[in-house]
């Protein structure tokens, strides 16, 4: 499947803000244009239409043949741009194909990627007399209202849109599949001298051709300062992994978000911050080593943090890869063991016995212990072993990543390393035991 | 997809070794019967057809009506079998739906797994005119070779078949798919008083419509004593798993697929052999800190020999779990440690130092790298990471299981502990380093 990005208007209510034309304004390191090819790339669309109008060149040159987005991208110009975006989506009539059924969308609306993914997937569900719109009824949260395009709809098909319907109950949020009978609409719509692509939509709404489909999650038409102020909270709550836990989700994340929407603006690799991560856990491990804990124990938790941003980044500028997941994966499991190691030999300066050696090895054995459990689950079963679903009370457990910095960085700020070591050797075992158990049942 | 499997002859070439009658003569913990059954439904088959003769009583009362082994059987008596096979597969006339096809085979021919895998997937591949039949052209390897039933072929068909052919390439493994086709030739031999399965196939070979599928494993038509030893070396060599380390190969299995041969007679579970497993390692443990080094490095080598035989009897007797798979990644995980902390222990007795401290928390936290890299490649590609696949020169450090357990048998039997905490911690963290940029190309 094909999909066509309408980038042709100017942007008339920010273009005063920025020296860019709008699809190329920079959004956590990526332009609106951009995030929507890679957007859609990760739905498994590879061609893509763009339809420019202003600012053509700027657009071209940003983008190119779309090879560096490992895409291949067609423009078509439409010098009737400013008439109306009916104009510039009936553009894409001169090289659309028979039967046809392709994605259109705008460059300045941004979206969650599950929904798109989601609404892709919806597409072999409508004939090629009809169109798909994604649609939001929770009228409650749409972003600028009155701005928005309402629609009327009954049960999951559009009856009327329109900016200035009396009676709706979900609002336009720009992103369809398309089909010849959308074509053919706007041709008739433009016979009319009707040139946005809302009339052509209604001509094939008043026929019960427009199917609808329901957005679960926030999205937002980005044409004003504020409006881009909120796609960046979307887009950093999107940035969010589906796992995290009681510390990353209250503590970490409070400061990962904030300085992901700082480093996303930079060139800096989500494998970059992975190491950084590691080498402040590192530092901490020498803190620790050197009798200095409450440094050490500050330092862990900021390794902790920096733990988070690597993902926060690789989610957002479209930068995941099994590489780094698998490299961040191992660095954690050093990290965790040299800090360990750091607070030992602390200890063991301290009082040389045969006491610190058990319990450290203790400690040592009970980190790599959650992770263990967690890939062998998912690799027999394909699912993934998610805490906070699957371990019930032992999710009160401090055991996974976040608890066990956490207990570390309490450990060195009240200066108590046995305790420390003492308490992350029983969470951690007790998690891996407690687990062997609950999964006999499971599995 | 339905299977009919012949099970009325009398046996007669053994029948006076055994008080049961042949079908269910146990074979390393299962019955001929018990075997063919959970084999086929290794391949997705729940629904058999049992053709009984001789000693019906007993072969219904050992297999019930197989909700013991999740499928379900019903019984055919054929009254002729003394006539012939031909009159038995016949007797499936009965009960045969229009246009159906269907596994047949022998309750004593036992074949490898994946074997017959690929043939009951092979099975779609024929019209409703033909059959297909499982040949073996590995003349060299066939086991009995003048007793076999001969095949002479051209490209995959067959062209005659016959026990005293002079002419042959390929032997009958008797394993088919049936239809209708087979149904009717069977009648149609009937009709010329002759009663062998052979020769019906015999009418279908004329008119080309017996169609070969070429098997590359062992397999043995278990009819006389010789033949039971046989089967029991293929079953015991397709026990042992793809993925076997230097160490497993050249020294464990020499001793663990005997123990299983001997084994798999009992009533013990794989879960309770991984579980003795764990016992030998912690009574390594406990040898190596008592100061024992001797004993504990022959119990560390005993233990990763029983960690073979849970494996090699689940694969055998059909008993593999994901749980299981677990419970043996795990509490082998914490063999390990134990281990490493006995040695530890013993070699701080005698020099309470921080070398001690250091060298053992490296040995401890390079045990479980190898499974964690293995998993995490897992989970993430789908794929198993193969050691002598993917590890390239890596193969040749002793970091696998079955080459760490070695290194502590040998440090044991040497009285060498530091040495050995040493070399495993080096020997294990070059492995997960070397993986980790290893897989950065790969992944």
């Amino acid at each position: 499947m094909r999909a066509v990005i309408l980038a042709a208007g100017e942007g008339s209510r920010i273009r005063s803000h920025f020296k860019e034309p709008k699809p190329l304004i920079n959004l956590l390191g990526l332009s609106l244009l951009e995030r929507s090819i890679l957007t859609l790339r990760e739905c498994g669309i590879i061609d893509f239409v763009i339809v420019t109008g202003y600012a053509e060149k700027e657009i071209m040159a940003s983008l190119g043949d779309g090879s560096k987005y490992k895409v291949h991208i067609t423009y078509l110009h439409n010098p009737e741009w400013r008439k109306g975006n009916g104009t510039s989506a009936a553009a894409f009539q001169k090289i659309s194909l028979p039967q046809e059924k392709f994605i259109l969308t705008m460059a300045d609306h941004v979206y969650n990627l599950e929904t798109v993914k989601a609404f892709v997937q919806a597409a072999a569900s409508i004939s090629h007399e009809e169109i798909l719109l994604a649609a939001d009824k929770r009228l409650d949260k749409v972003w600028d209202l009155p701005e928005a395009t309402k629609i009327q709809s009954e049960g999951q098909k559009a009856i009327k849109l329109g900016k200035t319907l009396s009676v709706y109950n979900a609002v336009d949020c720009g992103l369809f599949v398309g089909t010849e009978a959308l074509l053919q609409a706007l041709a008739e719509a433009a016979n009319r001298q009707q040139y946005n692509l809302t009339d052509a939509v209604n001509i094939l709404a008043e026929e019960g051709k427009v199917k609808l489909f329901s957005v679960a999650a926030d999205w937002v038409d980005a044409d004003d300062l504020a409006s881009l102020r909120q796609a960046e909270k979307i887009l950093l709550k999107s940035a969010l992994p589906g796992k995290d836990g009681l510390i990353s989700r209250t503590i970490n994340r409070k400061f990962s978000l904030p300085a992901t929407k700082v480093l996303s603006r930079t060139a800096i690799t989500p494998n970059q911050v992975t190491l950084i991560s590691f080498l402040a856990a590192l530092a901490a491990a020498a803190c620790f080593a050197l009798q200095q804990p409450l440094l050490g124990g500050l330092l862990a938790q900021i390794s902790s943090i920096i733990d988070g941003i690597d993902g926060e980044i690789a989610r957002l500028k479209f930068l995941k890869s099994n590489y780094g997941s698998l490299f961040d994966a191992i660095l954690d499991r050093y990290a965790d063991f040299f800090i360990i190691i750091g607070m030992a030999w602390s200890w063991f300066a301290k009082a040389g016995s045969l006491a610190v050696l058990f319990v450290s090895a203790a400690a040592l054995t009970g980190m790599p212990m959650s992770m263990l459990l967690k890939e062998k689950y998912h690799s027999l079963t394909g699912k993934v072993y998610l805490p906070w679903q699957d371990d019930g009370l032992l999710e009160l457990l401090p055991a996974n990543r976040d608890g066990r910095l956490f207990i570390i960085m309490l450990g060195g700020v009240l200066n108590l390393i046995p305790a420390t070591l003492v308490i992350l050797a029983v969470v951690t075992h007790l998690q891996a035991v407690g687990r062997l158990i609950k999964l006999r049942k499971l599995l």
